[in-house]
């Protein structure tokens, strides 16, 4: 049998999973994230761990280690320089090739954890069977994820698939974290749809289930929509429209299959769907919105893992 | 010498060439589209074509044929298919299978003649020794294509890299010959710089030598706008400005290197550039607008022959 690992390292902790070449995942463990030393402490746990892994587990033992994927919060570029991960306390290295050389030499390769997932949901989740995907994960920010015909996007700068940052809004005066104006992570990511509900909120006298609720969350305004809360919906509408724009523009630049939605925000269900259907419908006619299907995320905290072993799986 | 043969397919003309492995142009001829029994008739003239060049000219004869590229002015889906093209009077064809079955088996493969074009400049022309690119060639339409770490968007429905269909502007009351509004081909297309300037000239009594002209074309507004006229600047101003937000867009999802821009409106030459490179400081702030190169196109009506001949040779 013939397996890959994969480890998806986060701010908080690293997920590692061993996946066989059918994509099914054998064995699964997490640890810490011990930052420090320009990376040296984690990268270490995880060699320790990998080793542990393999040398404990009897598939593993007797099966033949293809190699190991990384994924990381942060850009990366298509060499697996990262030029600086603040998230990892990590700053002009390339993670793969030092984690290969703490394991002796077995291969490993990196990508950013957003395009990680994206290849994973495509191998293994909603985007199974398809070529191309665009994925989208609506947390604290919208991250963003694009693989094409098996390629995944990393970009020159390693921000490909940062579809977060897209301007959407020029009538925008808030700045986004990233210094910009109007990006779709100000409407639709979860601070971004609290805020949208709370702008309208405030810019109306409708009456709302919201107006009872002291700090908005995304949740909040979810739920309220999907209860028949007017103001709820509208806002709700509104950041998914902003989000059915942005995919409209990379329905027609990238053209992937399939677009699938992930992250915190996604738990609302197929009321976003729903929205966000509507909304390329609107925007999208040279290819016809229709022929792109829409999804919910299927593999939720586990499709870095799945996306990272992918990453050293040839392409069938 | 190792040699491929690419053939640039339009709806008058078929350009072809033989282009070494180095990307020396050996031998360059021309012969008119013949249009009928859907793209028989064509198929055996490039066929025809390249027999007798192959026959006739000696370093060819000696040379090893690896195979011939052609693109085709219309969507190209990643497996060769093309559902329709107008232009050629092709409808549901395998071009490149059609014309390997005419030349004794010989490879053969296809793209869009946008991505081509794309792909040629960035092998021998402005993107050379750049790893990935996005090209915008301004005519009549707005056609684009892009490559990335030398992967050619084809996209699902063939639309990857349609930047010219990508909206623009939200409050655009036109319709776009594709049936959507606000595409950036109404803006920065020949024929839409003009209509920008014709807009603004009914809607100021701002003097201008643009009101001189009867049928206003791009030519005039882009030498005028040099000329120092303060409206026909205004007018390139907005078109440059849209096509800078588009551009600015597909920097955070597919992050090229270098933005080539080519087509017949590139013959204004460097005011454009100095626009475009103005509008995308304005719209890209997560990975900073200097970091993106922004050139013209240097392959002219050759692009499309390099860059079908480079869609036969291998990566390096």
């Amino acid at each position: 049998m013939k397996y890959c690992i994969g480890a998806d390292v986060g701010g908080t902790s690293i997920k590692l999973g061993a996946v066989d070449e059918q994509g099914e995942l054998l064995l699964k463990w997490e640890t810490k994230t011990r930052k420090g030393d320009n990376g040296k402490l984690f990268l270490k746990d995880i060699a320790d761990g990998i080793m542990d892994a393999i040398g404990s587990h009897e598939k593993l033992k007797h099966g033949e280690l293809l190699g190991v994927g990384l994924d990381v919060p942060g850009p990366v570029l298509p060499n697996g320089y990262v030029e600086l991960c603040p998230n990892l306390g990590v700053r002009k290295l390339y993670p793969a090739k030092e984690l290969s050389k703490l394991i002796g030499g077995i291969p490993v390769r990196i990508a950013n954890d957003a395009n990680a997932a994206a290849l994973g949901e495509m191998w293994q989740g909603a985007g199974k069977g398809h070529g191309s995907i665009c994925m989208v994960t609506l947390g604290t920010g919208v991250g963003g994820g694009i693989v094409s015909e098996g390629h995944i996007f990393y970009g020159s700068h390693g921000a490909g698939g940062e579809l977060g940052h897209m301007r959407v809004d020029d009538t925008e005066t808030e700045n986004c974290n990233c210094g910009g104006r109007g990006c779709l992570e100000q409407y639709a990511s979860a601070t971004g749809i609290a805020r949208v509900a709370r702008r309208m909120l405030d810019k109306s006298d409708e009456d709302s289930g919201l107006r009872a609720i002291k700090d908005i969350n995304a949740k909040d305004v979810c739920d309220l929509a999907k209860a028949g809360d007017e103001l709820a919906l509208k806002a709700l509408s509104y950041s998914m429209d902003r989000l059915s724009y942005a995919l409209s523009l990379v329905a027609i630049t990238t053209d992937p299959e399939v677009f699938v939605v992930g992250g915190g925000v996604s738990k609302a269900g197929d009321i976003l769907i729903e929205l966000i259907k509507k909304g390329l419908a609107n925007y999208q006619s040279l290819i016809g919105a229709d022929r792109y299907e829409v999804a919910l995320a299927e593999l939720g905290n586990d499709a870095g893992i799945y996306g990272a072993a992918k990453l050293m799986l040839p392409e069938k």
